[in-house]
């Protein structure tokens, strides 16, 4: 998607080899009409997959995806990253492990929200190493219910997230990915 | 308004005296035409007070921050719940009890986002007891920014925090506002 490249050039910070920081537009401060630029892609690209629900973590996550469920009038889920007392006892988890903390925790979803006649569209920010959405697979899977594919903002490439899951067969469209950067240069994926 | 008190009594499940699920459209599960009506709500209500900046807290307050912010074609910012490697060291920080956790935790924004020329609305799903709002109003007079007003979605009027805000002479529009619940019975304020 030209624009995002654009965006991630022009507000795009390299902040070390692995941490790219955009949060001017996409975490932290959200952009409601890119974003929705960006759903609306997503949907172009799986509008024939026949998504019923697309899921999502929270929290940066959120955005985009409520913004492509939007244009697929589907509902958006999205996995919280503990219990809280506010989640019924009858839930889908996965572990995780968090790139930026270092750390592993569980996901959850309520299991009356994925069931197995979900087909999902699996929507995040960022890929990096792929943990999160590996999460998201599985609760998907636990549920009983079909990935229809991931759609992610920016997969950086080069932390071979990306490739391992289209190695595993499963539909990656990802808007933009940058295949290599450092301060002041940025290389995409052409 | 009419279209929120209904979905409440459709979907909404009272959990507790003092808990309402509604985790089918407005938490966990988003309801992504609904928020957009909610948002235009929002804007309709606050669209002559100069609003530059939607603010709001992670993570269930990101989508009716974000479906508000894109009628008032402004960013959508959202105060993070921990510091993570991501978040620059100038930060605008408060602390927040959580009501259904029952710990102090601290919320930040990077300053960058709200500044002294902004005149923030502040939005979010819930208001009980206000902690979590009164934390948000502490980041943006910390800014030295201007608070246009709350605007959330469901207040729970019987835990006293609206009336708390309404009190200091904030402008507070809660789309819903419980007065008392309890299994099988929501009576809305008038």
């Amino acid at each position: 998607m030209k624009a995002l490249e654009e965006k991630i050039i022009k507000e795009g910070q390299v902040v070390s080899d692995s941490i790219l920081k955009v949060g001017s537009f996409l975490n932290q401060q959200l952009d409601p009409i890119f974003m929705h630029e960006m759903g609306k892609e997503i949907y172009s690209l799986f509008k024939d997959c026949g998504v019923t629900k697309v899921l999502t973590i929270e929290a940066s996550g959120i955005a985009i995806a409520l913004a492509a469920a939007y244009y697929f009038h589907t509902p958006a889920v999205f996995a919280k990253k503990s219990k809280s007392s506010n989640v019924a006892h009858d839930v889908l988890t996965a572990n995780v492990k968090s790139f930026t903390r270092n750390t592993t925790y569980e996901i959850c979803v309520s299991s009356e929200y994925i069931t197995k006649d979900d087909t999902v569209l699996i929507v995040d920010d960022f890929l990096a190493s792929g943990n999160a959405l590996n999460g998201l697979i599985e609760i998907v899977e636990s549920a009983g219910a079909k990935v229809a594919g991931i759609s992610v903002a920016i997969e950086k490439g080069f932390q071979g997230g990306g490739d391992e899951l289209r190695g595993r067969g499963i539909r990656l469209e990802s808007l933009a990915i940058i295949e290599e950067m450092s301060e002041g240069n940025i290389v995409f994926r052409r």
